[in-house]
């Protein structure tokens, strides 16, 4: 497949947002809302960096995944898309460019 | 440019690692460690939840982007890439579909 | 001294609810303001989980003391007092009592 | 009962520490593990945070309860007191206090 994993899961993701509840477990977080789907993302960070510390690379792999995927919700729950993030991190890099130049040369 | 900004930041984090810490804020990052990698992530995380709760999409999207930068460094740091969450969403996408299939006959 | 350090604590902090920022740390987390004073309670709960996990003893009780202080200031900042909290640990270990009867007996 | 209900909280903890799992949510937990403790302790602190900004004084106090629960629980995983807390909180105030007054003058 051709398309980036990460945007095909967002495409996912959007297309379960209004979704009944009872035919995945996205369309399920959607509907118990925004504090909910934020709890998650706080929650999956928490095993992430457990796993980073005392667990081996296959666990971190899934809870980073973990982490990603329910980033992904919030972000969709709040009309944030990851062209948005991407778009940022460019406009940062550009800076940081500038940056590490200045930091270079000091 | 062509290339995935995610991508680009994520080679710019890799050449970092081993960099002189007082280069960029990235090298110093990787020179304190991996329990101060893992509580950044942590810290971000928060800051994205709290964004997503009581701030507006701009503040989302700025610590959203710090989550995402953060958790690429606390990745490399581990030795786990992009591309093996990537292919982790690829792996459970797959199952996923099954689900939602079996789901949707329920 | 008599008193619980944990009560002249909250006194101390609800004293300074409202003083000069100049004056002190915790009228400075106030006068931030809560999504800060909360954010705060955030970072310290992950640095605790760190220092359990990957840290000795003396590093934990500290990061439990900076996880307990910052949450007397959440509570404050809320109008919530730890003789609140008391009330709920009583109510609960009233009900737990019963639970654990029927645990034993099931 | 003349009592501090956090003491005996952590008193109750205390002796399930080791007890039949079966018996007690908490002697599941110390089963569990300490990885699952701190974990749950994150999490707690996310549902706090939470709550102190979107939700009620009820919910707070709830949630706050739940916290302090688990970080009871964490730190007799760690063989940590709640009275290494207060020493340390001792330990501070005392700094604290010469601190303020340098701050009152300056």
């Amino acid at each position: 497949m051709a398309q980036d994993p990460i945007d095909q899961l967002e495409a996912t993701i959007h297309a379960r947002k209004g979704a009944d509840p009872a035919t995945s477990y996205t369309a399920k977080l959607f509907a118990r809302g925004r504090r909910k789907i934020a709890q998650k993302v706080g929650e999956e960070a928490v095993e992430t960096v457990i796993a980073a510390l005392v667990e081996d690379k296959a666990a971190l792999v899934g809870e980073a995944t973990d982490l990603v995927f329910h980033l992904l919700v919030l972000l969709a729950e709040c009309d944030v898309t990851l062209d948005d993030i991407r778009a940022e991190i460019a406009r940062r890099e550009g800076v940081s460019g500038i940056d590490e130049k200045a930091a270079r040369k000091a």
